[in-house]
């Protein structure tokens, strides 16, 4: 059997160490010369593929691609776009099973979310069917730590650890004010179905009463009335009152606090914001003082405060996935498995994408407090692992410092274009 | 003549490093034992000292006084509590030399930015003529980096950091999403009268051409129809535009862009927010897919990612101020002299405080391009050495760990209380 290729593409929203998964990817490739040749990364993902876009990563330097481990964002381009289901657009996967074939690509390595996991899986599926096998493995990643089987996803443990961080320092710079100016700060963190992130707010404190002393859940019905009291309570006893709220904290009736419907002076709808609504409603009613912050892409990413336990993680999986291919396997994805005893510890084990795909991991309502506004030991317990230890990225001039990828373009092969 | 013991108190908005500055009078002090005794902080700065609330740091470990170097916050608490003038409220200064009276204390280091040094001019000045001779040293700290005199203000150095960082990892995340996703990114920064800390996001650019492709000055009158041009075009040419905005940023009659004046659905004022609001004008006029960030607090308590060359100089002006006051000074400020070699280097020297008291540095026009969209050379080369190298503080739990202070109160000796 000739060697095959493979195909590494990057999918849906990046991360601080979706890079690192790739360079587990391409070292581990390289390691593996005899059964596998080049690796060929889709330009901005998946539409790589479809527009016969491809990066020749054999071009780039031992050196460039290790300090992929450093970088945050996608180093090949990410891209949002789901394939259709066969029968709704087979052509897009003709053309995917085209691409491939005249690459002599046998290998794909899908680096993405839930949405990623289910392409992964029916590229396994089709092109047997379409008499072109390719062993397709999917490579975890993604922030909102929803997939299931894996104890959880590369890329949510530097976002928490980003989030704690943060928020530990802001609660201490309120802290230091409150006496004569800011009294609630609120800090507004990603997940839109799911109160992951805002969670890992809650590693801020360090003992009881500490800040975070409101958590705003996706998952927890929000009500104005108990949250302000919940504020007032808080400012009265402390003297400042910290919030993270979840850009998915919603009311009973699923709207999102974030879709208030305010709108400007000329009468446009004004771009929502949980935290500037839940400021509007403490100046309105209670009249604290306040700041808000909205981390939006500065939390995923932030490789400067990567967690060393993600970095690692990430990469690990990038590199199972290359071994499991090498052995053979084809529709897997290798998840982390949390280990028995007390002292943290994780492996690499093989998870059967069928089980995968389109199922999503929520957040154990026993992670909530009762009244719904923080976090409980078991939540501190399964989140304090991910974050531990610093992974910095070198600098220079003052500022992390990245290799410059050439992105060598592969030559086309196939004169019929495909529009994406 | 007895040893006179000293006060030192925290004022106005806090930063990553003004314990840096502590760290260094206290050490500092704890070296010239002959000369100071005791050093008391003023719990939540001045208001400690007309409220007789001192904090005794003799009776903090060695240990933890070291490790204010690494704590972001006011450590004894700041305040926004500006003096009035001896003709509208002689009663404070009274207070304040009747309470130094009683505690032997004959050294004030004021820890602040402008405000704070006028009010240790007063100090200073007021001191002798009311009988009792007080040296009042001032220790400059400001994230707005308008003090005269002194080459950079201890604090900007760790937020523009911060800001450089930040924008940088935000930028590639845009650039590796932008074929299918968010094309515009808008970050707002502080600086509500100079465009300091805007100005150093343009330190994530690396070479012509790099993110941020559009900074918005308070100092440059805004144009919508200017600003949306230069968006349309950035997108058209690199498929992505990122934008650092001031949140001093205002249209040509000075009002802010802030304050659009928005209404939320129940008729409330909806709290301004730079950001949103160009991003609002995005959506409208271009139709582009947009984020943004807001960074408030989170930048100015980023001590996890400060600038080494910051943290040195903050601790630097608090041993200055203590050695100052040793050598017998009064009304007197240590101010950081950039010297003139290519290479860049730093010495403190001593700044008059009626030169300093109400001035306010401006940016200097130069340091803006022409079109009023982002720095010029002459900038990066003030700006960028002022954000060189890490000083990581220690973790523990995945998080910066930080010494609790005892905070012991000195025991009161005036029976009279006084209302703040």
């Amino acid at each position: 059997m000739p060697k095959k290729n493979a195909f590494y593409a990057q999918s849906g929203g990046v991360t601080a160490v979706i890079n690192a998964s790739a360079c587990g990817v391409i070292e581990t490739a390289r390691k593996h010369k005899d059964k596998v040749g080049k690796v060929y990364a889709g330009n901005n993902g998946i539409i790589g593929a479809l527009r016969e876009d491809l990066i020749d990563t054999s071009k780039e330097s031992a050196a460039t691609i290790a300090s992929l481990r450093y970088m945050p964002s996608g180093a090949f381009g990410s891209c949002r776009y789901k394939l259709k289901s066969l029968e709704e657009n087979r052509a897009e996967y003709e053309r995917l099973i085209e691409v491939f074939k005249a690459h002599n690509i046998g290998y794909f390595f899908y680096n993405g979310g839930g949405d990623s996991a289910d392409t992964c899986l029916k590229i396994s599926q089709l092109s047997e069917s379409m008499g072109y096998p390719i062993q397709a493995i999917h490579v975890p990643k993604t922030v909102d730590n929803d997939l299931p089987f894996t104890d959880n996803c590369p890329g949510f443990g530097s976002v928490a650890k980003y989030v704690a961080v943060s928020t530990r320092e802001a609660a201490m710079d309120v802290a230091s004010m409150c006496e004569t100016s800011t009294k609630v700060f609120i800090v507004e963190v990603m997940g839109r179905h799911a109160g992951w992130i805002a969670a890992a707010g809650g590693l801020a404190a360090q003992k009881e009463g500490d800040a975070p002393h409101i958590i705003l859940f996706p998952e927890i019905a929000f009500n104005k009335q108990k949250f302000l009291t919940r504020v007032k309570q808080t400012v009265r006893k402390n003297g400042y009152c910290v919030v993270v709220a979840s850009e998915g904290a919603q009311y009973k009736d699923g709207s999102f606090i974030a879709d208030a419907g305010s709108k400007d002076a000329f009468g446009h709808t004004q771009l929502g914001g949980v935290a500037p609504t839940l400021a509007s409603m403490v100046k309105d009613e209670l009249g604290y003082k306040y700041h808000w912050a909205v981390a939006d892409y500065l939390q995923r990413s932030a490789r400067h405060i990567a967690s060393a336990t993600d970095v690692e993680q990430a990469y690990a999986v990038g590199k199972a996935a290359v071994e499991m291919a090498v052995a053979g396997k084809n529709g897997v994805m290798p998840a982390i498995i949390r280990g028995k005893g007390k002292r943290y510890t994780w492996h690499i084990e093989e998870a059967p994408l069928d089980k995968i795909a389109n199922v999503e991991k929520m957040m154990p309502r026993d992670f909530i407090t009762p009244d719904g506004f923080n976090i409980t030991a078991k939540a501190r317990a399964y989140l304090e692992p991910l974050i531990q230890g610093e992974d910095y990225p070198p600098y220079k001039h003052g500022v992390p410092h990245y290799a410059i990828l050439k992105k060598v373009r592969v030559a086309k092969k196939i004169k019929k274009t495909f529009k994406v």
